[in-house]
């Protein structure tokens, strides 16, 4: 395995949405335009098939083509990150092979998401996996979607399996992630955070950076605050972070049920002109009012077409 | 689609573990001696590929496997119900084509499981994936797995979507279990319970039959425990019910965590030489001290090699 | 203390509803003529500042009032079970103390639901109250308000406390009940179901009667419906179940929230000129349109002014 | 009503544990020791009969003694805040008389937390109590105990209801205390943090202060954490921060259950020689080996007798 270096993993990585025709067609030039969008705006890298990009919900061929062309596309300009989470452990191996075979630095895994396993199952699942896997490892905290957080005593085991480089927390529980930090990591791990609400404050006490699913709309926004807070600006800091909320609090209120973060990133960026908005089962679209109510956020908002 | 008639739903569908080799090999003659074990208990169907089978853990190739070396191994000898539930709307239909092909008779489905969705997605998603199913449809509500329960206004609502002919309740909210009958559900729709402790009640007060775990070991108990129940035997069903629970209070508490009911039976199921007891990740068969235990609550309740 | 015999405690307990003619005054009247328009059902008893009662809501004072002037109105014609949950554990003593000396029969404690406890701190709390108690105990298992069940294991210890002589549970989970039964209870000990929609199974299948809100409304039926469950009589029960359900999923379902059910009961009360359906904060009455739909639910199901 | 001012409430206000002989009795001269420890370290105020206070579990005569003798003690140097939750309206009500008359200045009120309301009728709670209490009322945000948490709709609304003055939020989740910052409360509204792990972010995006248990213990090394994060002074921050980590993630770790914080902090103050460590029912102090281990964690900390 070609053995990361932490410094590569320091910085926004955004949660890249799955531009999409219809069910199990991708939004191919969506996706070539919405790659070129992200990376004008500085990124660090880049990771599909995550949450925001509503990986379980498409098919394995689906999944293999957008790793494919993903790779394809960035051209090793940015490292890219792939999400292999599955309930099947056979499944993630062959997502996992498809991902280092098409040219991605890392993979994405959260704990398997059907059964509710004990702390000492899903440690056993990580000893197990990471040995077979071809790249190097990010853990996913996740126990909104999978029921199942990685407790600290088990983050401490998996920080001694070779393989296992980082881990992503989308708890939105910053106590846990100050246990994290407290846990003290070998210096080559990386903490990234995943609400980007928390951005700030999660880089500010000692996080890496941030998988922030706002980055899909302005990635130079993440970027900056990052770097703010990376160098302790504490004035820019404050008008970024600012920002961030105000763009979180519009855009992803609109509609209702779980699913309108992912609803109103795929509705701005199909405001923008970036790729459709068609969202895979058991999720739509937003209908034409709230598309008009995104469209007026992303106005009041001053985001206009193409802004990095 | 060929229209399922409702009598032929009435009774014990034992929904079958998968016996396997290791993680992603087939006990072929395991599954074999079990399905044999299963039939000669008088069941009315099999149920494979739900929560019991492991499928969620399962790749997709060893599914199909199973579909259709069950289907051979049955050669019309009973209904065989296959689940296909899955984050993924693409996977579900192509999990159904298979086992149409193969010849299964119904199909059965839990809500999507990764994204919390809301009731009106939940309706919006068995609408759209019904019309694309070759074969009849059972609901599963089963919310501790899927965190997203069929509510009786969304069931009330799916029994008009054609091919849709019934629901397994394994939430375990008997509560729930009334509601649904008093929805008064058309005359050709089955209400299958899940938990073997709650099969008698179940039946009844209405029911039409179980999908009960026990019955991978004792199939023939669960069959004369419908039955006792559906004719009002109630001192049969008195002395059933206790052997039901007496099974369940032991086979399935050794060990410790939610896996305990699956490992508990395969374990069974092993010391009476039928199938292999390997565990698809992320769980482990029982260790030998639980696997002693379990071997001694079968001789306690005298249950031997081959019993019906 | 004056030991109880388990006969006592077979049969119908209904959860009094506390009539109110403002946050801290009692509907004395109401209390009169709703105590003896329950008695005269043929109930075993009656249960006061249970959740139905509002208890947690009610001040010492009022609680106080209530407990004296029930056990005068009753005047020895059937035991008297109060309510003494509280997060304080001398607050509960003092409660106690009142029920004693004002002649009730026997004592009902939830667990202490402001603090999250473990399984071994309520054991523990359960045998250093059960001693400073001047009456027999019944535990209440009511997870949905306390956050902490009593799990088989406690109550199989509590099983040995002297002085608690039965458990009420109001989980809705009957897997738990049959677990109960399955732990062997000593013969002086009572089991008694809260939901009314599981009254017949609970008593089907070995617990000896309940706890239901809906008696306050028709005491009869219950009555009624445990009477035929406890001789078996089948087709009684298939009747009375039948419009337990009715009665349930009508008059409960009216308005929202979690208090819908006693709201309902109050205010079908009303509507029989039984007592005021004031309730005490953080809830209140319903309005016309709701109170009209109760009053229609009523008639439909034929209940009409002091039925028994 | 005395209107408070808005710079009153800006700092630490320590939630102060009761000190205990026995289960109804005050330690007075511990209760002494601890105001007179907690005010030499320079915090704002003070808050008892919170949640670290065990007031539900306190008897209501014991609640009052313990007002008046706070206030007594602390005679004017510092605002006295009380909490008043109570699932009762009346004994709330109650309490607050009590506290004014005794000279508290602020009163604190988490959501009654027997039944679970609905956000409306939590609403019209507050609106029903605010205008009987004699003192400024503080919102107390405790989802984990109560079940219902104060969301932003209500919050804004709450804003807007005469003599409530601001928010303590204990509930661990940062993305919600952005959302009340972006409600853009009024210039005399006051957000406060309850969990100490949280307080220098809180602080850094605006909120005005915290109410943290550790503050029992090390009142200085709180009052000098805030005034850093609210400096700016960001090499500070981060080495104060760090000790606040040290001493959660140790003190509050020995034991198991969800009243370790309280048993920690007790036990820590009674190590010290300040007060004693008895607690109310249904917890219980820490052993001699557990006592061992926050003796040794407090050394290793350099924390002794009577630090600031």
């Amino acid at each position: 395995m070609n053995k990361s270096s932490a410094k590569q993993w320091r910085g926004i990585f955004p949660p890249m949405v799955t531009p999409l025709r219809d069910r199990d067609t991708l939004d191919v030039a969506g996706v070539e335009r919405l790659i070129e969008h992200i990376l004008a705006g500085g990124v660090q890298g880049l990771f599909i098939l995550g949450s925001t990009g509503e990986a379980p919900s498409l098919s394995y061929r689906l999944r293999r083509e957008l790793i494919e062309r993903t790779c394809r596309q960035v051209a090793g300009r940015a490292p890219v990150l792939v999400g292999i989470t599955d309930t099947a452990f056979v499944e993630s191996i062959n997502l996992a092979r498809v991902a280092a075979t098409a040219g991605a630095q890392a993979l994405v895994l959260a704990a398997p998401y059907y059964f509710p396993a004990g702390q000492p199952e899903l440690l056993e699942y990580l000893q197990h996996i990471a040995p077979e896997l071809p790249l190097p490892l990010f853990l996913y905290n996740m126990p909104a979607n999978t029921k199942l957080a990685f407790e600290p005593v088990t983050v401490r085991r998996a920080m001694e399996v070779p393989g296992i480089v980082g881990l992503k927390d989308s708890s939105g529980n910053m106590i846990y992630f100050h246990q994290l930090i407290s846990l003290l990591p070998p210096p080559d791990w990386t903490l990234l955070i995943g609400p980007e609400e928390l951005l700030a404050e999660a880089v500010l006490v000692g996080g890496h950076g941030g998988v922030c699913g706002g980055a899909n709309i302005c990635p130079k926004l993440y970027v900056d605050l990052y770097e703010a807070a990376a160098a302790r600006k504490m004035e820019s800091v404050a008008t970024l972070h600012q920002q961030v909320i105000r763009l979180a609090s519009r855009i992803y209120q609109v509609g209702h049920h779980g699913s309108s973060v992912i609803k109103g990133i795929k509705c701005a960026l199909a405001c923008l002109g970036i790729c459709d908005d068609f969202m895979a089962e058991p999720f739509h679209r937003f209908r034409s009012e709230q598309r008009a109510e995104v469209q007026g956020h992303l106005e009041a908002l001053g985001i206009t077409r193409f802004v990095g």
